[in-house]
């Protein structure tokens, strides 16, 4: 196996992504913004295609988020229609009925089944969708469709809102002899911002797969990636993964063979996860935590998720602070269970805790070094278990609680 | 049932507290702070009094900590010894050995047995106590033992750390014709400051308990104030409440006859909570959570804490910000099943959300009443069950963030 990745930079320069064959892509703009930045995504399977979502966990969800589920596994998906600027959630029957319709009118654009078509919306919640914008929008990606890269990151814009940078990645792989690609966009961490709701991202590939294995092999990718970033904790109503395969197998592969492209598109996932939280509103630092020696994998998770998202964690890592208390005690708070007397950590790769007790250390240097490091590594050992896991997060900065203040209702 | 409720100021004014007969107070300064501000605190029975404690659930906990699990319920418990300044956290077994030296010197002065001496500490974690200097105080707070409001009030200033106001509440009670009282004071909520751990907590009553029913009326009174409270959700490695009382029981009265004087507890350590909040670093706006309609007490709990938790929220209560979206959105992801067509929501007693969708409102005019509000009142039915509960939190604010982010290692 072999990946060749490939990613977008912050300042959209040259970029090269490999793109599997059958998809088109366009964005638009319909008006739905008041900014004017484009708010219509459109990815158009030219023949009918596999199709997985994975879904917010939140009770309070968002109209597209029932017709994912709804329609989805399914392999005879032939588009994803995306609009951002109102996230049609808490919107009531009215709502559900507008999504449904957003369906409807690319149904009609492409020739299918309105059934074949999935949707997403992210933006302000409790606000009807403009719908006459919606439409327009629709149709002005019908015409703006093309398979390039220029239309892939047109679509990739498009779903954006209060993102600062566009995030796609792509890789290739062998698998049995064949090459194939696997391309992901994605937006927003969390419920970052103002009454913007959402985590969407959409994954292509033209690795072959039945809709039972796509469901599958989504589930898989998203447990290693999405799920293991936060910016602030908050669960949107309109998280959404949706991915789409253009050859569509007609039996099951082994675990095994699935596992090549699991690999490539996890890869991809985490790449668009990280920045997920490069981008997390205010976002300064980004930091990894990671977790050995716990019972099993599901404590291990557990623990890094807990350590990421606490406050003072955060505070500490916007400081450059190598504030060793606040991890070992956000672990000791976690819910697993800790061996306190094995338990270590290491920041940056220098141990300031060992087995239950603090070391001494050079504070001002490994501060130094937490400052100069793009991705500040923590390193919890929790005990003997096999357990590990590892999660992403960023600091929590004086911008993230300036911009999130601000009276915007 | 009558209470007569006293509360000391933000800013120390006249102050009158009910103070139970039977204890005597000091606070000294033994050098441990660099400020040079009081830190140690001593609370001395004329008897042996009835002694009670709930402590931290973290798995890293300090030795203090163990001591006082170790040695309550007790009924032969002579005083409460508590340094400010240093947690004696993570300090292993030295730590451990310095903790029992601490109970050791107060009994050895005021002439009772180490074991029935309890402590308690907050402060840096991971450093070794400066014995010398504790020692010192703990000397100069034997010279200083009172039983007057003064005494009381400098007992309750030593226990402080970055606390910006003393805390300190009382009353009196009729329980079968006669009058009792019921003082407390603690301090710093959460893991609120730099390094800085700990909520402590002593509640001293001369109403009559055995040791086992201090314990039950204990656990009652913290699970209904300090419990609900919350700054950052970082759990400390040090909490401790301490309840006693200097008539000690013979036999265990009703649960109906307790009930008097758990009532009158949990209001004066409610007033105690609220301060908590109130002075939670960088806070500016206070705000209550209630949750109706939960299908238990405890589901409501989990809904409530975890809208008083989210940073989204916080913020919005910063911002002075009715965005009902944050607020819904947090019920809809804290675990417990919610009913999404029966969840409401006021704000100031405004409804903004009803029966699952928004309603129209002035949102200025609601944002100006959040703003003038001392105390936010958020109100979330989340369906027709009977669980009720209550949550109180502070604001998130730049200020918080900025104290945090400062390198203190």
């Amino acid at each position: 196996m072999e990946f060749n990745m490939s990613q977008s930079d912050p300042t959209p320069a040259e970029t090269s992504h490999e793109l599997p064959s059958g998809f088109r892509y366009a964005g638009a703009t319909g008006g739905i913004k008041a900014s004017g930045k484009p708010d219509v995504s459109l990815i158009v399977s030219d023949e009918p295609c596999v199709a997985a979502t994975v879904t917010t966990t939140n009770q309070v969800f968002a109209a597209p988020v029932q017709i994912c589920r709804d329609r989805s596994p399914r392999s005879t998906c032939r588009a994803v229609i995306t609009n951002s600027g109102n996230a049609n959630a808490c919107t009531g029957k009215e709502g559900y009925e507008d999504a449904v319709t957003m369906c409807e009118r690319v149904a009609s654009m492409i020739g299918c089944d309105a059934e074949d078509v999935l949707v997403m919306s992210t933006g302000v919640i409790g606000h009807r969708l403009p719908m006459d914008k919606v439409e327009r929008g629709i149709e002005l990606a019908g015409e703006a469709l093309g398979d390039s890269e220029r239309h892939f990151l047109a679509a990739a814009d498009a779903i954006c809102t209060t993102d600062q940078f566009r995030k796609t990645a792509s890789a290739n792989f062998e698998a049995g002899g064949k090459t194939y690609r696997v391309a992901a966009m994605c937006k927003g961490a969390g419920m970052i911002a103002p009454n913007m709701a959402t985590m969407l991202g959409v994954v292509v590939t033209d690795y072959p797969l039945t809709s039972e294995s796509a469901q599958t092999s989504l589930k898989r990718i998203v447990e290693r990636t999405f799920n293991r970033v936060s910016v602030d904790g908050h669960t949107s109503t309109n998280d959404t993964v949706v991915l789409l395969s253009s050859e569509v197998a007609t039996e099951n592969a082994s675990d095994d063979e699935n596992a090549v492209f699991v690999d490539a598109a996890t890869e991809v996932s985490l790449k668009l996860a990280k920045m997920l939280v490069a981008d997390g509103e205010g976002a300064v630092r980004f930091f990894e935590v990671a977790v050995d020696g716990a019972e099993n994998d599901e404590d291990a998770f557990e623990i890094a998720k807990c350590v990421a998202a606490s406050p003072l964690v955060k505070t500490a890592i916007q400081g450059g602070d190598p504030n060793w208390g606040r991890i070992v005690s956000a672990a000791g708070y976690a819910g697993p269970k800790i061996e306190v007397e094995k338990t270590s950590l290491s920041i940056e790769g220098h141990f300031v805790y060992r087995d239950g007790a603090p070391l001494k250390f050079d504070a001002a240097e490994l501060s130094g070094l937490m400052k100069q490091s793009a991705e500040v590594k923590l390193h919890l050992v929790v005990g003997e278990g096999g357990g590990t896991s590892q999660y992403w997060s960023s600091d929590l900065t004086e911008d993230y609680v300036r911009f999130n203040s601000l009276y915007t209702t």
